[in-house]
């Protein structure tokens, strides 16, 4: 009998079928709370090589867990979700397929990060922009997609922005959504929804396939931008704020995803926490907070977005913004200061009683990184704020490396003062009561609602710290769901708490789940939990295979 | 043993169990090819009724055709797509469940007409816009959803515009998408994709099963707009406009849903086919037609659109639109220009000689209100283009009542000049050669895509003509796909054609209606296509019930 382990090196080369320890730990690795070890890592170099695994999978009763490019920190990073399942990395299929200029798309592989697709574009096709989000030059956009991630620009819903799947079902057949099982339809990357059911949906923030092509919309890169920022000073005002903003949001004013973080969020991405003023104890008190937040020249909430266009429609939005938002002291930069503020920034580096202005050109130049799609690595350094050894993982963006523990906690909430104000009534005070600081960003993600990205960040190498974060962790989460505040996406293996939440709902998710993947051969208890799944599937995966 | 009818008659009511020959012959008028008698029309009132009709029909095997206001004109109207089926009516279920002024959303049940929301919006919320249809004040805005139509402002996708569903699937459960299902979500109404799979696009275009409620977004009424029109004067000089129309579009000066009318498409919407004129024949002839588009001042293409917000937005937009344009001749009307073209529109209408005039500023007021999200029954009209005698179903605005026939031919295209000289090169000859007229528009329905809307129009009272028709509507589509054109939506009962030429996609659809539907209770055939369905089903169909 030849072992699955042939059969798998038969299709993608002995050197892409990954089993020593050191591999299997590395894949393990997690900003969270369980690590569990994959059985194997398989790396497939294209589609058809996807399919004849997951063959291989269903006549083997082998559990696959795909990732593309396996950078989901805070949110399950690389790792499987129960034991005996095996990685399929799909960070060798990394093709550009195409970048269209006339219609304004790209279409990729899972492999291909935003990084790669920034560089592209800035070499060989400048009149175009992405939209990115804070995820880093590393993230992968089908990856960052399939979980329904989003960014700064008026393309900031990745689910929208997007056109056009191709899938490999757990049954090894392949299908395209939209248009694209049509031959040579010519809309397959310009119009999403196809005739017929709307598929494309189902393999978002689920394991019913894996997604092997995708197509992306791009930006005309606009004849002149301006991106803002507003300072409010307080939970109260930020209510307040609020009902400014989301009417500008409803009137589309605001087009973009205005991001509002507060002081800890802006200051975590600079600089740790501060162990010696704080004579180690946590978590921060409000003095302390105070004055690192005025070193960094933050207010208790900052606000940023980019207007977009020609100077005309740009002065007109601006103006409109100005007076509107005046309570909040906003601040235009335009694109042609950008430049100098880059330049400035390398000089204020050099003198060191200019460090605090410095500092701030730094916070301005990642914003405007972000706000025009630039992929940028800095915000991955937040994850790190409270790790002690500040050499472990010098160097290295990845909060895998500096020894980080990172879980994000992110429920959506109506964009309405009152329901601002009972989150921030009862949320912040979990974090604190288990020691952790309460770093948020609100994002008007669309005209109607906003997802709060708190994260709870702690010290892997702290055992003590790491079961208070748990702790944290659920009964933030638990509180979050009494209250009536789902989140937009979750650690795939918190999925139990969703099902018991919305029974009827992934009952059918359940159905739909046998129709697309009959076996349970992909990421079983990704999402759809296992408590719901066949029986005879989970005590397939418990057997694990040899 | 008790009949299903009296069984159907426990749940809704005697007088809601309709089988009079009547009734039935009324259902079953089409303004297309094929008449289908359903076998009985009940009218629920709640969804609790819905739910007890399903599983009445799933233990005794019948077949449901629901319909939500039943105004499909040219898409199948609101026959039953096969033999033996029962319609469901749920015109009764008419509640306009909640106004929600603060986050812009109003949440319906499936007898709600645009008319109805547009009234309670005028007399109770009048801070609020809706989009609308041309399908007229009696279009229900779930069936219109259902079907992923268009209007016409910047929330002209309907799917899109619209959050969270609640449907009673084929087995008789009832289910919400996005968080509707967590218990006192607040964000149910304002955020669509809700977590995990994103199951609300499974529910348009396909038998899976009965929306009973619908989230549709609203706008706050802008504090300014202005409409406007552009003229074409040939095909050649259209496809070099799409090319700055469609730049136009990326870039987001253009937001709303640009539709872009040929003469003929304008004029059925004011007169009737010149019979005299053509001394009988058919098509038209090009210098007659030239005649017809100058009394009526429209160019070979008419583009309009709105720009909506504060005067200042307005005039930047504006000022672009009329310099990039300026090839196009753009007219621009004011929002209190408007008032007074109502005004003039009346007086001119009882002065004869100023006939001319009035057609003009009626066709203004026409698209007025179609671009501030007003029903309006006018355009319906077009329908009776061909139809000879126009004493027939005078008073009423219902095609059918005209005896109108009416088949729509709707594919979507890539807004690229290319694939519109394509299909300008092709598809009118087709209708030409049939003796049809080619009314049509081009609807920029996305940033990438244009929707050509186009339509047979004939009469019914003419055998011959409806032979043509059918002749012409096959070969049209047939040559459509075969050159990569799908269409964005079909009759339901074409649905052989879609499944023929994308068999992967629809044996995915097929087993996802087991998932939800494993029964086969609702609409069986209605775009899932019978041949790909059970065969077990279709022998159910075709014994019907006693």
């Amino acid at each position: 009998v030849v072992s699955c382990w042939s059969k798998l090196a038969e299709v993608v080369g002995n050197e892409y079928v990954l089993r020593d320890s050191s591999t299997l730990t590395r894949y393990a690795r997690t900003t969270g709370f369980v690590q569990i070890l994959p059985d194997a890592v398989v790396l497939p170099k294209c589609t058809h090589e996807v399919q004849s695994i997951v063959r291989i999978a269903r006549e083997n009763k082998l559990a696959l867990y795909p990732i593309s490019g396996g950078k989901n920190w805070g949110y399950g990073d690389a790792a499987p979700t129960q034991e005996h399942q095996i990685v399929i990395d799909l960070s060798r299929m990394n093709k550009i397929i195409e970048v269209n200029e006339e219609s304004c798309y790209a279409v990729i592989e899972p492999g291909v990060t935003q990084g790669a697709l920034a560089t592209k574009l800035k070499l060989h096709h400048p009149t175009l922009w992405m939209d990115a989000t804070g995820a880093g030059e590393s993230c992968s956009i089908v990856g960052n997609f399939s979980d329904r991630g989003f960014g700064h620009t008026r393309y900031s819903d990745h689910y929208v922005s997007a056109a056009q799947l191709q899938v490999v079902l757990g049954t090894g057949e392949v299908i395209e959504t939209g248009f694209g099982s049509y031959p040579n339809a010519h809309a397959a990357h310009t119009y999403k929804w196809g005739i017929g059911p709307i598929l494309d949906g189902l393999f978002t923030q689920s394991n019913f396939g894996i997604i092997t092509r995708l197509t992306v919309n791009l930006m005309p890169a606009p004849e002149d931008y301006c991106i803002y920022a507003f300072s409010i000073a307080s939970d109260e005002d930020f209510a307040e704020a609020l009902s400014v903003l989301s009417r500008l949001r409803l009137e589309g004013v605001i087009q973009s995803a205005v991001h509002i973080a507060n002081d800890l969020r802006a200051i975590s991405g600079k600089t740790r926490y501060p162990w010696e003023a704080m004579k180690g104890e946590t978590p921060l008190r409000e003095r302390v907070r105070q004055e690192l937040a005025r070193s960094f020249h933050v207010a208790r909430w900052t606000g940023t977005g980019i207007i977009t266009g020609n100077p005309l429609v740009i002065a007109a939005l601006r103006s409109t913004l100005k007076k509107r938002l005046a309570k909040y002291n906003p601040k235009f930069i335009p694109k042609k200061i950008l430049g100098s503020i880059s330049l400035a920034k390398r000089v204020t580096q050099k003198i060191p009683r200019l460090a605090s202005m410095s500092r701030y050109l730094e916070l301005i130049s990642m914003l405007a990184d972000m706000l025009t799609g630039q992929p940028s690595n800095d915000a991955l350094y937040g994850a790190t704020w409270r790790v002690r050894d500040d050499k472990k993982g010098k160097g290295s963006y990845d909060p895998l490396d500096a020894g980080a523990g990172l879980a994000w906690i992110s429920p959506i909430l109506p964009a309405t003062p009152k329901c601002l104000k009972e989150v921030l009534s009862f949320l912040p005070k979990i974090f604190e009561k288990h020691t952790f600081d309460f770093m948020a960003t609100f994002t008007m993600i669309n005209e109607r609602s906003l997802v709060l990205v708190s994260n709870i960040s702690f010290d892997q190498s702290r055992p003590e710290e790491v079961e208070l974060a748990k702790t944290c962790y659920q009964e933030a989460l638990d509180e979050l769901f009494c209250r009536g505040y789902v989140p937009y996406r979750m650690d795939p293996k918190s999925s139990a708490k969703l099902t018991s939440h919305a029974p009827s709902f992934w009952k059918l998710v359940q159905n739909i789940k046998l129709a697309a993947d009959p076996d349970h051969v992909i990421s079983p208890g990704r999402y759809l939990a296992e408590d719901v799944a066949s029986a005879g599937l989970i005590k397939m995966e418990k057997k694990g295979v040899k």
